[in-house]
């Protein structure tokens, strides 16, 4: 069977006037969310796949916007799917959605604060996985969506494909948690700490107000070091120390050891590069706000860390994926979840795929990581 | 055998007036290093060791500066070196000694630059370990110590025993090279690079020449949140998953989620107070270079690679060791290094010791690694 585009594709907007409470005490009055739909609702409206993004993604799953230049504006999820892939858009009615508090078209901080007539900017309200799930719940009702087939995410999307089983246990019948965890370890606070403190001490943050600033080329002022160095240490834990290895290794630009502070080893360009890229396409308000998100997510925490007894309202079946060499959301935190799971006798699926690309290796195509997803979505009965 | 202190110390200064030529093509004028010393050299000159240090260490190894104040003032491996201890100063003569271009008294980039009368600031050449070897051997001279019983440190203080055996073999009788490596890998100079570009784009920074500049409060501007970064994150990776895990783990500093970007967490409360603990105690630039020396340092640069050729002109006995959980230096960077020196027919003792501490586990008292360490050095005969 081969595999191909879902084609050129068009973000939708849904607007929600009426307010949300958020889980830590405030609201919004009304907001929108950006989203992009492939393939068709069925009749019985049972083909639903709901698709959530991790830190750096949004609703821009498979296709692309500009036939001239598709490899740019390529959906981030676009290997998986499409017509012919494991999530085959001839079958399933797929939606992805850009996050509340996002900067790709969802209300988030760089929208104008009805209160203030302004950017929220530092004023956007932190939001939880919890609140994202129930504003995709908003946006499920709105596409006449009772039920999904499955909601599938890796990394944090993980999390919110979880979330739905906990907050929505009869609205989902299949999660497909990927390369995630029930909740974060210290370690990984401490790296998002790092990114944190890079954006908040970036002197062109001005609390998080920056939208109101010009530089001195006239352009607005963004916090564009600290965001390209939380993106750095960021990449660095995304991928494994040997592909990190064998992609770099100690590779010098020049040849030969140059003695100064710019680049000399090929890892220390393609970091600076990655920084820089992600510093023009992102706002640094939304990445401290997903970064909040990931710490705080626990549903644990209510029962005194018992993971078990968090998980007995979950009446979904699960599909959970690890990578051998992804060392930021590990195999034991997966395999953590899905015992919790099993010992509340639901129906799981484990894969621990041996990738050698870390925490990214989610977004990959690998053989055998898209063999145990295309088994398992095509035993999806709809 | 109960070990004690080698008491109150005083750092002495040793000024070489003859120029040192760089391995970068630089050169000093005229240079000082920092030192203390712990014990007596024996009239055969032949119990000298010499403890290098690694990235934020000095010459302060052992000992105390003020009596009234001796947790605060005590050295960095005291728990190593004393009388009874494994490093025994009722054997051994033992050098601490701070490297060129540190910041606690050797010449460095706040000393004054003749040429100029100024601080050297960015001017300062950066320095190798090669450099520091060659600046050490100055100083063994003027102690009148031709071999050293051994040269011993942790971390990038092992590639300076490792360099000694290279570039002096035979004043080198026995080297310890304890969680190092023969090179660091692509992941390590990653984060080095993160943490250099922290400092770099630390607007306080000034291009390196900050000592010349004032802040608001009319002191001396430093890259303070830049240095905090760095230390930030070079603090979580010389720490294991698992450590941080048991001593922090999800713990709330104020037992509930208050949805903010101060300390939530235990761990960032942490992480902040050691970066600005160290911002205050260590100068940006001398970071900057050292970070850069860990990056060069590869005998193996110059035999295409090839790690057992490099070696082959070394001539001293070897104890390495390496710890389970230090992911930074991991055990197989220590067997590398252990493989090529038995292929040169080399003695080489090894240990690879299963300590949850990662990193920094070098520091600690770890009564495995102790007894690994004192019963090599009480082999040492003199």
């Amino acid at each position: 069977m081969k595999s191909s585009s879902v084609g050129q594709v068009t973000p939708k907007k849904a607007y929600f006037d009426a307010p949300i409470a958020l889980k830590s005490g405030a609201a919004l009055p009304e907001f929108s969310l950006a989203y992009e739909t492939y393939g068709e609702l069925n009749a019985a409206k049972s083909n639903a796949v709901l698709v959530c993004h991790a830190l750096s993604g949004n609703h821009h799953v498979a296709g692309f916007y500009d036939p001239a230049n598709k490899k740019e504006t390529l959906g981030w999820w676009d290997n998986l799917v499409g017509p012919g892939k494991p999530l085959d858009t001839r079958r399933f009615f797929v939606v992805g959605v850009n996050n509340l508090g996002g900067c790709h078209g969802s209300t988030g901080p760089r929208s104008k604060n009805p209160a203030t007539n302004r950017p929220y900017g530092a004023d956007f309200p932190l939001v939880t996985v919890e609140d994202w799930v129930a504003a995709q719940a908003r946006l499920a009702d709105s596409l006449g969506i009772d039920t999904w087939a499955a909601v599938i995410g890796g990394s944090l999307g993980g999390m919110q494909a979880l979330q739905w089983t906990l907050a929505f246990p009869d609205r989902v019948r299949h999660a497909l948690v990927i390369a995630s965890t029930p909740r974060l370890s210290a370690q990984n606070i401490a790296f998002n700490e790092v990114a944190r403190q890079a954006i908040l001490s970036d002197p062109d943050f001005h609390g998080g107000h920056y939208y109101a600033y010009t530089d001195d080329q006239g352009e607005e002022a963004i916090p564009r070091n600290g965001l390209k160095l939380a993106r750095m240490v960021g990449h660095i834990t995304y991928l494994s120390d040997s592909q990190l290895a064998e992609k770099f290794g100690r590779r010098l630009r020049h040849g030969k050891h140059r003695f100064h502070y710019d680049v000399e080893f090929e890892i220390e360009s393609y970091l600076r590069h990655q920084g820089d890229k992600f510093a023009c396409i992102f706002d640094a308000n939304t990445y401290l706000l997903t970064t909040k998100a990931l710490d705080y997510f626990d549903p644990a925490f209510e029962y005194d860390g018992n993971l078990r007894l968090a998980l007995a309202r979950a009446r979904a079946n699960f599909f959970v994926a690890s990578f051998t060499t992804d060392w930021r959301f590990s195999p034991e935190n997966s395999r953590e979840l899905v015992y919790a799971l099993l010992h509340n006798g639901l129906n799981v699926s484990y894969a621990e795929i041996d990738c050698p690309a870390g925490h990214d290796s989610f977004l990959l195509d690998d053989p055998c990581y898209h063999a145990a997803l295309t088994a398992y979505l095509e035993g999806i009965s709809l």
